[in-house]
């Protein structure tokens, strides 16, 4: 198996290589010779220099690192090349097996547009929108006007937080409409948007499934990933705390109901976005494994890496709907090098005093050593910790006990935003909005 | 809280104080001052300089050191005061919680003799013996041909696998009760001896109960500690593999009965041998937490710090008989600082290069932190590695996975010995008797 990927990521799906007893051979670029993941694969194969164009995300060089290594499947891990086709299509022509879904699926949903149609055509409810990629400034203001405001311009090719703006009023929305296009050519050389009514103050509710090519599908429970800052997700929790019994199913089972209806195969998630009346409406699928994953597995007892790897080898799911049930409760917080001082821009340095923690209901996963370098190329995760518990409370408690524990100097993290947090009674409460983590992060003392 | 104990099992209860909002203070000797579980609490008080009975034995010490931080309660953890009757009783005297049972049943069941007679008026099978302590050589002998071999000299104060010598021949017999005597003497000041049948190639199953002040009485599934050098255990997993749900079903039920028929409050365990032929007989009841207790929190779900502290505090168990079932499968190694090549000798040194195992599945409970100095006047447990998964074989490979990642240089430890172990087709089968363990440590290649 070669691990198409970095960090803590990278270390996971050794892991799983590892339990499943599967050789593992971990892709590297030179920022990373001296990786976690390097140490504890079986082998290494270096595939090139940063930036990640140049090693992690060029495809030939992971398709000679497979050859050069007779590697006989890729997992594409979070990010880089997890969602793109072209690469999953690549693997398939020369024999290699693409631990995730088919091209076909990652290209349905990694245009947005098409996304929803799909699952509109599903019976997933989907929030009012233009009707497709809008051409021009006129066309805009058009699909606005039937749309209304706020609302969110949103690139075709985007995903995971990237290439969107909220718009609040009418005057503002031109100037964003050419401004989301820009940043689309660059990001995804594709300047295509579409326009979306936007939720300032939901939930974002995302359902766990897991596909076999045999038709089955189970869903995992939800999680509630509501604490975002710029759209990216800082903790996640399961079950999600403000979620009527009524709607968790109704969530679980129209994922189930999206899934089955394109006929998807492997790990992925469906992202909702919760009104304050109970509304929820779809927003994206990952046709992927989520960075937080975890609070899945610890709500199961089932390792996904592994269910994405015996998918992918052709083995049929053992368990049917309602088989497993997850309990208990979990939260996930994201470790990341970033500056609160510095308006959270991305830290580097060597880690030096590192104290990861440990004990009754905690799980860590991370690359960090001490003595380990931060690289400044790639993203800022530094490491997830895990609070699992029977109930939200004691899961708190836990993960509050785990943040004290942890340090780890000569990096400036965000941990102290997460004992923040923690502390906060709207999060106490589990009824917490979209914006509870910018309220929470500025202004800095 | 005033946490008595150092080592990892300190840094266990510093853990729960936190999670249960219990202010820590953790009584250290000079040697133990820069450990982890004085990093860790909240507050630290040193009683006094190795050895142990200058500092963690020194009851005067412990009191106090009470009185100058003003803690009200006092958790033993395993080892040291947590079994002795006096200690017990003096906390009771000066108005301090003791969490634990009472002095009452502390000194029943350190009594080896009086703890046989309590079980088998309880109900509970006992192993032929001799009729209370043997006063003389003669007396051994008369004993000894009504029970017959091979049998094992008892110290009536022993325990924990201290103080017994097994005896396969009748002329071993007088120079092996004289050598117990002896041993019994110095280590628990008291040279009472008593005979009871040996049973070589047992099995060594314990049951968890936990008791409330008001009668309640719950098992929370059984152990199996087989894997044994010298009578300390090395491994332990639960459920025991080569168990039938009959014998197990037997063996909890007997533990509950056991529990209720001297009324016993707390944590405790009930310690049993199990006959090729099925048939189990009570050794004897630790009455304090055990360091194997992990496994069946992996299992359960509960915090049995946690619940001695609650029971202390005076609460009833919310659970009733059956509301608690284990489900999964926990195997827990313990990571000692003894080297294989110098006869399992202790080993002290600096901690570096220190990296404990994680991910999916893997808890560490351990004080070990880089720059840690080994010292020499304790015992040598340095980690316990915990592994969990549904199935014993995912348990298992997960273990050999983290085994795999631990690294502690500076310090010898037996990490070899666990991965000798879990390669063993005996072990692997589950179907292993005690003795398994020295038939892998020796010879040595």
């Amino acid at each position: 198996m070669l691990v198409g990927n970095r960090g803590e990521i990278a270390v996971r799906i050794v892991r799983t290589c590892r339990d499943l007893g599967i050789e593992s051979v971990v892709a590297h670029s030179t920022a990373d010779r001296g990786s976690l993941a390097v140490e504890l694969a079986d082998r290494a194969v270096h595939i090139g220099p940063a930036p990640a164009r140049r090693s992690y995300t060029n495809i030939p060089a992971l398709l000679y690192a497979c050859a050069k290594t007779g590697a006989d499947a890729v997992h594409p891990g979070c990010g880089f090349l997890s969602e793109d086709p072209l690469f999953a299509a690549a693997c398939g022509e020369v024999g290699i097996t693409f631990v995730g879904p088919s091209p076909k699926h990652i290209a349905l949903m990694g245009n947005k547009v098409d996304a929803r149609a799909a699952m509109r055509a599903g019976g997933v409810p989907v929030l009012p929108a233009s009707d497709g990629p809008v051409d021009g400034a006129y066309e805009a203001r058009q699909a606005a006007g039937d749309i209304g405001y706020p609302l969110i311009v949103k690139a075709v090719a985007g995903g995971g937080g990237r290439g969107m703006r909220v718009v609040h009023r009418p005057e503002d929305l031109v100037p964003a409409y050419e401004d989301t296009r820009a940043t689309a050519r660059t990001l995804f050389q594709d300047d295509r948007v579409y326009l979306e009514r936007y939720v300032p103050r939901g939930r974002h509710i995302e359902v766990q499934v897991l596909a076999d090519s045999f038709g089955n599908v189970i869903d995992l429970g939800e999680r509630d990933c509501t604490v975002q800052r710029r759209h990216q997700k800082l903790v996640e929790e399961s079950p999600a705390p403000s979620l009527g019994d009524d709607l968790r199913r109704r969530l679980r089972r129209v994922a189930v109901a999206g899934a089955e209806s394109i006929g998807y195969v492997s790990a992925g998630t469906f992202e909702f976005i919760v009104t304050d009346d109970g509304e929820p409406y779809f927003i994206e699928m990952n046709t992927r494994l989520q960075v937080e994953h975890p609070i899945t597995e610890e709500r199961t007892g089932l390792d996904l890496v592994e269910w994405m790897i015996r998918i992918a080898r052709g083995e049929a799911l053992p368990f049917g709907p309602g088989d497993v049930e997850p309990s208990g409760h979990a939260v996930e917080v994201r470790i990341n090098a970033e500056d609160a001082g510095r308006d959270w821009a991305g830290s580097t340095g060597r880690v030096r005093g590192l104290r990861l923690p440990a004990g009754p209901g905690i799980r860590v996963d991370s690359h960090l050593y001490d003595g380990y370098e931060v690289p400044p190329f790639y993203d800022s995760l530094l490491a997830k910790i895990i609070a699992t518990g029977p109930t939200r409370e004691v899961a708190l408690r836990r993960m509050d006990r785990a943040l004290r524990e942890f340090r780890c100097d000569g990096v400036v993290t965000n941990a102290a935003f997460h004992r923040t947090l923690l502390r906060d009674p709207g999060f106490a409460s589990g009824d917490y909005r979209l914006g509870i983590a910018e309220s929470l992060c500025s202004p800095q003392p």
